[in-house]
């Protein structure tokens, strides 16, 4: 038994080994790579790939898998051992699931996909788009039927995102986060508009960068074992639980852009710095979900960043590096710009409240893509309808509505974005009770501690890595299922205050 | 038969795949990894390593060789195919003829050496590095016999950095340079000394870096396929013909070191940008040996770089770059300061006359060695006894004497350091052969133009890769085996005219 599972932590450290390895490939290629450096870059990715493949739905790994799963009893069942064995007998599955012509296919669609998505943006021209998204459509069915589903086909794909969370527990999310936005965004319209002006400055692009890593040291991201790096998106990658690095994109005339999207990244980075380091070089050294790592990246970048407490540490420090700029602003001021909410037509730019109807659109549109309810030609018109009808808005052209978004373009993401709302839900849960086990969070977000905020994600969370889904980890810390209720209240109480 | 090296070639892919993804990986190691990454970095080089290793003695590639070696009369054979064959074959033959338990012994033994050598030399205490020395002389004594050869051991370990050269060979040519360097350094230290005070002054490290740079790229180094960084020392690596990056080292009180620095690593850099593209992914994309290679850097570094010709051209811009510097300086004066000649005890701040004896002086003890004629615990004394029979000078301890390199600390570098004396000979023979091919050479360096040299060097080195060995390329190119005579004639025309 324990000779059995040393063989099996030894395979999956050699196909974690590649992992980290193909992500240090692809961070180097959006940080320092030279433009040469591309083809030779996309055979090391497919060469790797090609390996980790091999590796993962070996004969071996198989036969590792089956017995150790059989003998589990020996194992304490929440312990590391049976963990290990469970999750990555469910990866072994799903990828022996897979036939080696859909993979295929599925990658030559994807990587076509992403060239005729970037013209078709360009040129505003969804209907050059179409003949792609139709594949895109039918390779997501495809895998649906492949990896098999009970309720419905949707399930299939959102479970490789989000283990164990299913279509209908995120219908009644998405229900209950409707009915409280669209009511919510129209006495917003209705109140007074909120003056942002003061972000839109001239800033100092070294010194924003400057700043943003001290408050990403503040709130406990470890610069020995990780780095910031400037990209054109930002991004969080691990090489190993204590190589982290996070990057940020800086504009010179807009303060928000770098300052939250380091916030952001830092919240992923410290959930990743936070995995247990015996878990290190093991199926389990990453985040539990899509959704759950964003529940991080969104509490720290918003529960935390934009919060009214912490602003009393943040902006006269703020202030003080750009005097210029800030001098003659006051902290409520500040404190509304930035978390003006407005209607907007593009999701990554959109505030806390509308963030998550964003979501909803896709999510919707995706199952019925799926249930083959959409004809994909009229996509489109069926976008810009939703938009207006849940926003208020219409797009003016295609690039600032349906094809906004690079997911799409690849033929396997369905089922990925719902974990970008899933995340501030089940981050607003999770801060809701860490409030309450630390009474003095806000006093100490205002002094710009957070070892005590730190310690008790790492300890409830962070600590875990993969070893619970999203729904288990939920159950643990906050004893109930995952419900809108925190977040209805937190956007309520805050915006209201607001507006 | 083009089944066969179909097959071959993308094995060879893979392969070469591998080995770039490994040297990248040690670059970010030395550029932007956080100290924490070291230990998993260290496991993924070493998976890395390992799965390599496997495909380099895999069965299948053993018989692949054997049949297209066999079937080769198809083949032209000066052409890529059966040089790639050829080439290959030799490769695999050297990994198939080391056992495994002497693989493992040396990489133990070259980790534990390099431990022991940081110690010992930071506490000046050759003793202490002792029995790891022994071990390393041992474990290179047993790859010699292990890689067999037909006159001096040595030979089997020369041949691994310098295909085709043997000691006999090697031995002619330190016997000529001997006799002209050791009567030159007494000549030039009864002459007057040189000042070369002008160099260690005060110089911005950000305008050192930038001007650099734009002499790299005067030389042809072609950014888009390459960039520059800063590490702990110098050097050039490539991911591929079109990812070909270099590094230097700073410091903001000496002007030379990475001026020099930054166009020796882009003479390694042009020979890899080079390259012909149609050995890309094959085991030929790479310098034909480690002489061959230093030959290029040298080349571009002193042949160049520090020619009274270019300063014509260099001078007048790092007086305008550096005006408080350099603004009373004339040319002459800085022509002298850049190639003062003096004996000094570190190889690697050696000038171009002395630098070939340090070499010597290794390369003969560690044929000695070799031929167990030397008790190792003596060696520091013997080092520092024929330093002064060379040059004149003692070293006051053994960091500055026996323990300065890192290279036998590892127990697999024997062979290596004549590549580095070989270089001087080898870029000085070509160097004066394109100048007959080149008759307005001085001129065109005198305006800093270097397409003609560049295509020169491309056309008749650069493009065949690994494709010949160092004395078929030679003869190719110069019509002559390697030779001192043009190195000689170069040190006494240039030097004379100094001192």
């Amino acid at each position: 038994m324990s000779e059995k599972f040393d063989r099996l932590k030894m395979l999956l450290a050699e196909i974690e080994d590649l992992e980290r390895v193909i992500a240090l490939l692809n961070w180097d290629r959006e940080t320092y790579m030279p433009p040469g450096g591309n083809e030779s870059r996309s055979h090391q990715i497919a060469t790797l790939d090609r390996l980790k493949h091999a590796r993962l739905s070996s004969d071996e790994l198989g036969r590792l898998l089956e017995d150790l799963t059989t003998e589990a009893s020996d194992f304490d069942p929440d312990g590391e051992e049976a963990r290990i064995v469970a999750v990555m007998k469910r990866d072994f599955d799903l990828e022996c699931k897979m036939p080696e012509k859909l993979v295929l296919d599925i990658s030559h669609a994807s990587s076509e996909g992403l060239l005729a998505w970037r013209s078709a943006r360009e040129a505003q021209d969804f209907a050059a788009f179409v003949p792609y998204m139709k594949r895109n459509a039918d390779l997501n069915a495809e895998r649906a039927e492949a990896l098999g589903y009970t309720d419905h086909p949707y399930d299939a794909l959102l479970d490789r995102w989000e283990p164990g969370i299913t279509t209908a527990q995120l219908e009644t999310i998405f229900a209950d986060l409707k009915a409280t936005i669209v009511p919510m965004v129209r006495d917003i319209a209705a109140g007074g508009a909120v003056d942002d002006i003061c972000l839109f400055q001239e800033y100092n692009r070294t010194e924003q960068i400057r700043f943003g890593l001290q408050m990403a040291e503040r709130f406990g991201y470890d610069r020995n074992r990780g780095r910031l790096d400037t990209t054109a998106h930002p991004f969080c990658t691990s090489f190993g639980l204590d190589d982290v690095r996070i990057t940020t994109r800086v504009f010179s005339n807009f303060l928000n852009a770098s300052l939250f999207a380091i916030m952001h990244e830092t919240g992923h980075a410290l959930y990743e710095q936070g995995v247990s380091p015996s878990l290190a070089r093991t199926p389990l050294a990453h985040g539990a979900s899509a959704g759950m790592h964003e529940s991080q990246s969104r509490l720290w970048e918003n529960l935390v960043g934009r919060s009214r407490p912490f602003q009393e540490y943040l902006f006269p420090r703020l202030q003080r590096t750009f005097p210029g700029q800030l001098g003659g602003m006051d902290i409520e001021g500040f404190y509304r710009a930035i978390n003006k909410v407005h209607p907007s037509l593009i999701r990554v730019e959109a505030d806390e409240v509308t963030y998550n109807l964003h979501i909803m659109l896709r999510f919707e549109l995706e199952k019925e893509i799926l249930a083959g309810k959409v004809e994909i030609e009229k996509l489109d018109e069926i976008w810009n309808e939703r938009i207006r009808e849940y926003l208020g808005i219409t797009p003016p052209n295609s690039a600032e509505g349906v094809l906004q978004d690079i997911h799409w373009s690849w033929a396997d993401t369905f089922g990925l974005f719902p974990g970008y709302a899933l995340g501030n839900v089940i981050g607003t849960q999770l801060f809701a009770h860490a409030r309450k086990a630390l009474p003095s969070l806000d006093d100490q977000m205002a002094h710009g501690e957070f070892n005590d905020l730190l310690t008790w994600l790492q300890t409830n969370l962070y600590q875990h890595g993969r070893k619970f889904t999203p729904n288990e980890l939920m159950e643990r810390i906050t004893g109930s299922p995952i419900t809108t209720d925190a977040w209805v209240e937190y956007v309520h109480c805050k915006f209201g205050a607001i507006y």
